[in-house]
C-alpha cells in the first residue's frame, strides 16, 4: 500500500513538505524556496522525526546552493559551510540531521575538479537519493522487525515514528504497518505524547488513514493498561543511538521503558542505521533540547497554566540501553552487547555498498 | 498563613463553591441552591478532589432539604433518600462521597424523634461541622507527614491535592504547605495531569498563590527528572485507599509510583481516614470511572485529535500497596501492613472521639 501523504519532496526549485503543526485540522503543503524558511520549518517542527530532519537537512543544502554564481568556486565552498552550519543550529539531538550535512559535504569531497554547476547537480542529485534511500530504509526495518509482534498482539508506541516522521512508511510504524500488511491482527495505542501531542494529531491521524486499528490515550493511561494486561509490546523510535544502545527519543520515552520493564513488556526502538553515533560510548553526551516553556502552558490559542509559571520543557530522554529488548534496523536487529551488533551491522553495510 | 481562597462554603440558603474548571484564568464563585446543579458541579469538576466531594455531597445532602414542608417527615424521608442516590451517582470512585453521605444519613437516624424543622437544621450543621471537620483534618494530616520532607528538597506531586481538592489547606499539598510554613526550603515539580490538566491549572495556580516554589513540567517529563536525581520525594492524594493499602488517584499515580520505585524516591499518599475503605480487601475492586473521550481530543475549543478517534480516558489508577512508602493520614502515618496502622488508627480515632 502506497504512503496516503507524502512528508518531503524535492520540486526542481524548490522543496515541499506537509506542515505537520497543522495536523490533523489541515493537511497543507508547504512550498520553500529559502534555507531560512527551511530552517524555520524544522525549528517549529512542521518536518519533525530524526529521519526526516535528515532529508530535509539533505535538501535545504541542495536548496541554498541553487543560486551560488557559477563562476565562482571559493564563494560556493564558504556559502556550503555556511548553510550547513546554520541547518546544523536547528536542533541539537537528532544525529541524522549531522550524519545528513557530513553525507553533502562528502559530495563535495569527492569531487574536488568539479565546476560548481556540476556541484550543484550532484547535491540536488544526493539530496534526492536520500529521500529515496530513507523511504526504502524504513521498508527494510520494517522486514526485519515484524515477526516482533504477534497476531492479535496490541502495541504501544509513544510520539510519532511513523511515516511522517521519515521520507515515507516509518520506522516503528513501519514494523507495525508491515506486521498488519502481513496479515496480522495488531491494534496500536497511541501515547498522546505532551506537550506537542505528536501521538494524538499525528500517529492516531496516520494510523487511521491506513486503516490500523489505534485508541489514543494520554501519556498517563499507559501504566494502567499494562498493568491490567492489554499491552503486549512496546516500539518507538530513536532521535540518537550512542554505540552501547543507549537512546534518546521523545520525552516520556524513558518512562514508557521503565513501565515495560516493570511489567515484563518487551520494549523495542526500530532507527535507520544513520540514528546510531558510534562517536558516543553512551547516552550521556547525548545533547538533550529544551524548549519553550509556551510549548507547555499554551495548546493553540488556549492558555492552561497560570502567566508566569516556571515550566521544564525537556524535549527528550536518553532510555538505558539495559531497558531495550531489541533495536530493529535495515541491517537486522542489535540486541545486548549493541555495540557489537552495530559493528556488525555497519560492516555489513560498508560490504552491500561496495559490492 | 490563610488560604488565599474558599474551596466550598454553606451560605444559608445556597453553597458558594470556587468553580475550578476556569481556573487559572478566572476566579469565578458559582452560587448553587439547587442538588441538580451541585451534582453537575461535582460530574463537571467544578468542585474536586476526595474530600471536598464529600463536603460538597454533605452540603448538598443539607440543601436538598431546605424545601421539604415542616409537617411531612415521609416526604422528609423519601427526599432523604432521592438526595443521596443522586449525589451518590455522581462519581463513582471517591469513596469520601459515600461516607458523607453515609455520616449525614446517620444524623437522621440518630434522631428518630425529632421533627422536620429540627432534622433540617441538624443536616446543615453536621454539613457545616464536616467542612470544618475537613479544614482540622488537612492541618493534622499535614503535621503528621512535615516531617517526611527535608530542607532543600524537590518534591514531585501528580494532580491536585491542595486546598482545592478540600474544604481547606490540602492533603498532599498540605504536608508540603507545612514544611515550607517550618521553614524548609521545598520546591515542588508540579505534573500536568492530563487530560484535565489538574496540575498545570490549579497546583502550579495554588502555590504560586502561596508563594511555595513551583515547576510545571509535563507528565512525560517525571521520569526524566527522576533519572537526573532533580526529584527527592513524590508525594500525592487519594480518591480511596482499599484496606491493605492499595490507593486509588488521578490516572498516572501508579505510572509515577513505578518510576520513583525504579529510583529508590520515597512515594507518600496524604489523605484523611475517611478516604480508606476498610470494606475492601485489595484495591482490585475500586470502581473505576470511565470518562468523556471530549477530555483528551478537546482542550478548551481547541481539537487536538482526529474527529472519530478511539479514546481510552480512565479517570483513576490504583497503586499496589508494595510502591507505597508511606499513607499519611490525621493520626500518623500508615506504613506496611497497612491494615494494622489503619485498625490502630480507627482505634484511637474512635476513643478521642468518646473523650
Amino acid at each position: 500500500m502506497d504512503d496516503p501523504f507524502r512528508t518531503i519532496e524535492w520540486k526542481g526549485d524548490h522543496i515541499r513538505l506537509l506542515d505537520q503543526t497543522l495536523l490533523p485540522g489541515d493537511e497543507v503543503y508547504l512550498r520553500i524556496s529559502r534555507v531560512d524558511d527551511l530552517c524555520d520549518a524544522i525549528r517549529r517542527l512542521a518536518v519533525r522525526g530524526a529521519p526526516a530532519i535528515g532529508v530535509a537537512a539533505a535538501m535545504g543544502i541542495a536548496l541554498g546552493m541553487l543560486d551560488v554564481p557559477d563562476a565562482d568556486k571559493r564563494d560556493f565552498q564558504r556559502r556550503l559551510e555556511e548553510v550547513c552550519r546554520q541547518i546544523g543550529s536547528t536542533r541539537p539531538t537528532a544525529v541524522n540531521l549531522f550524519w545528513a550535512i557530513d553525507r553533502m559535504k562528502e559530495v563535495v569531497k569527492a569531487f574536488p575538479e568539479a565546476d560548481v554547476a556540476d556541484l550543484r547537480d550532484k547535491l540536488v542529485r544526493q539530496a534526492v537519493l536520500m529521500e529515496q534511500e530513507d523511504r526504502d530504509l524504513c521498508r527494510k526495518i520494517a522486514r526485519c522487525g515484524k515477526d516482533l509482534l504477534g497476531d492479535g498482539e496490541t502495541v504501544l508506541t509513544h510520539c510519532n515514528a511513523g511515516g511522517l516522521a521519515t521520507a515515507g512508511y516509518g520506522t516503528a510504524l513501519g514494523v507495525i504497518r508491515a506486521a498488519w500488511e502481513g496479515g496480522k491482527r495488531i491494534s496500536v495505542i497511541a501515547d498522546e505524547t505532551r506537550p506537542l501531542n505528536q501521538g494524538a494529531r499525528i500517529t492516531s491521524w496516520e494510523l487511521m488513514k491506513l486503516g490500523i486499528p489505534v485508541t489514543l490515550i494520554p501519556d498517563n493511561t499507559a501504566g494502567a493498561l499494562m498493568q491490567r494486561g492489554e499491552i503486549h509490546k512496546v516500539i518507538v523510535g530513536a532521535d540518537r543511538i550512542a554505540s552501547n544502545g543507549d537512546a534518546a527519543n521523545k520525552i516520556g520515552t524513558y518512562s514508557v521503558a521503565v513501565l515495560a520493564r516493570h511489567h515484563g513488556i518487551p520494549f523495542y526502538v526500530a532507527a535507520p542505521l544513520s540514528t546510531i553515533d558510534m562517536s558516543l560510548a553512551d547516552g550521556r553526551s547525548i545533547p538533550i533540547e529544551e524548549r519553550d516553556p509556551h510549548e507547555v502552558t499554551h495548546i493553540g490559542t488556549v492558555q492552561i497554566a497560570p502567566a508566569g509559571v516556571k515550566v521544564r520543557n525537556i524535549a527528550f530522554d536518553v532510555t538505558p540501553h539495559e531497558l531495550i529488548s531489541g533495536i530493529v534496523t535495515e541491517m537486522g536487529i542489535a540486541s545486548d552487547p549493541f555495540e557489537e551488533s552495530f559493528r556488525i551491522f555497519f560492516d555489513k553495510k560498508e560490504q552491500e555498498g561496495k559490492s
